[in-house]
């Protein structure tokens, strides 16, 4: 990014100090923003609201260092139907796990239902079932190893509804509101339900964010402490839920101030946005993503364990949030088809 | 920090592009790194490291992405004896909430021995009763609210044995050190034991780094719901301790990756060096700051409160880490005489 922004300046400042006339416009260096976003209400919203943050002689001008957005990640700015994609690699992993070696846990449910594929068992997990599974694959000697193996899956891992691996299945329409955004110095973050190491396994070269930008759920760390040598082991406590409030924790925690912008699809991303809109004196921009595509993804938002947009799509069409409408707003959905 | 970074790259570029043949110093634009370093082996040790880890032409190279550096805050920043200034800040707040209302809190201990100047019952509190009284003062309806009465207090408030404004007791040398790290794009965050709500008040401004980056030990925060409205409460309910082993713990969760460098002066420093030095292929640089000068600020190491620096000595003399020795290596030792 700063390499880009350089460039840019670069071409500009020497226009301007060998005195040519003519007016430069950087435009041409980028493509053209958010082009796999049709024509609409939408796309002027972002654009509107990203035109006026940027520009001094408005009065929605902000700073650039409190140019910060969030974004949700499952469902946000990667698939999350039918389940999201952790789970299918705690489930891998476990049972990779069961087949390689002898542990206490796989006889115990819910771990037990994972590892025979008991699929009538786990229609009745409940959410601490879940937690319990996502943590027991989370549990490794050190955290870089945690990364490791979930690159490891990503790497050969298909989607078990659209065939195709978890990294192509990325929304390409949110990969330019990415760039869009770092072009205009917006600072991004994600602020997610899934978990932080999990996320920042892959997300930093797929979404070009750092790790320390990348927030989510988190199972407690413990610290090996050897003669002069120091390791970090992962456990499978489960530490803090990263979703509806806890969000809101979390922005204030590792983030520090309120973002302007915040891009979410569910109900659990409903606590940052009334946050984030709470008593501030500049401009927001509130988004939410309408999964609405039963043709190229998935039409969810009721009917659906993860995911649901229901309260959190009144209050957005109260307020005049931003709704992007998948199957009308986007020309393409996934980043490679 | 971009905006030198560009105008200094901006020159270069237009005596390139304008066809000139002279060769360009960049050099002069800043003034000498370091300067309030005395020569000598900690001067020389940080240059090289310095050089060595920012110049592609060495096998110590290292990108500008993980070019990160972690650095304590009370006694190595800035003044932490007699005692850290969280604690004056914490004491001032309690008396005046208690001289301008009644509160149940006035009359129990630990609180009362500060309402009421008990010296005597002071000397005996334990490291608790510390963080009760730091905790009661955090206490307020709003996380910005208590940012707005750290940074009142700091307005006028002046340190009960040199007397002066507390941000006036930041040291000269590590500014320059933290402006030298920023010059040659690391990344730089605060580590500390203090609390990252008090630091994060008044720390961007003085230093110059951003409060996503600032961590510290933290009090839970709570979220007030209302209709279509959310605020976040900062209680006085301890949460994390973000000193020895915590602080590798904070690193891990709040930054994502090990830091190449760090700094800092005491044993709660020492886990997160011993952290960043285990099992690592690339140059680290570990630099303890010795609080030597009994004229000039405070000689202490073993006989303290806070900021004992005995078994972190011997493993950095034992290691060949570097030690500035306040008393010989700093021509001045604080910011505003």
């Amino acid at each position: 990014m700063i390499s880009k922004f350089v460039k840019v300046l670069g071409v500009v400042i020497v226009m301007v100090s060998c005195g040519e006339n003519e007016t430069t416009s950087t435009s041409n260096v980028f493509n053209e923003p958010l082009a796999s976003f049709n024509d609409g209400t939408a796309k002027e919203n972002i654009m509107a609201f990203v035109s006026m943050v940027t520009d001094e002689g408005t009065e929605g001008y902000v700073e650039k260092e409190n140019r910060i957005v969030v974004f949700d990640n499952d469902g946000t700015l990667w698939v999350e139907q039918p389940l999201p994609s952790q789970l299918y690699f705690a489930a891998a992993h476990l049972k990779q796990l069961a087949s390689a070696g002898d542990y206490d846990w796989e006889a115990e449910m819910p771990y037990k239902a994972i590892v025979s594929d008991d699929q009538e068992a786990m229609k009745s997990f409940t959410k601490e079932d879940v937690i319990k599974i996502v943590g027991k694959a989370h549990a490794s000697a050190d955290v870089n190893t945690f990364g490791n193996l979930v690159n490891a899956w990503l790497d050969t891992a298909t989607h078990p509804v659209l065939g195709r691996k978890y990294t192509d299945l990325v929304y390409k329409p949110m990969l330019e509101l990415l760039e869009y955004l770092r072009e205009h110095d917006f600072q991004i973050y994600i602020v997610s339900g899934g978990s932080m190491e999990f996320m920042r396994a892959w997300a930093p070269d797929v979404y070009g964010i750092n790790k320390a930008n990348i927030i989510g759920s988190t199972f407690k760390t413990k610290v090996d402490q050897n003669e002069d040598s120091i390791g970090l082991e992962q456990t499978e406590e489960f530490e803090f839920n990263d979703d509806h409030s806890g969000k809101v924790v979390s922005i204030n925690k590792f983030i520090g101030q309120k973002p302007i912008m915040v891009v979410g699809n569910s109900d659990g991303d409903l606590e940052m946005m009334e946050y984030a809109t709470t008593d501030v004196g500049y401009p927001t921009l509130m988004v939410y993503l309408n999964h609405t595509d039963a043709v190229r993804e998935f039409e969810y938002n009721e009917k659906t364990l993860t995911g649901t947009l229901v309260q959190g799509k009144k209050v957005a069409e109260k307020n005049g949030w931003t709704i992007i409408d998948m199957k009308k707003d986007w020309t393409e959905v996934f980043v490679n088809k």
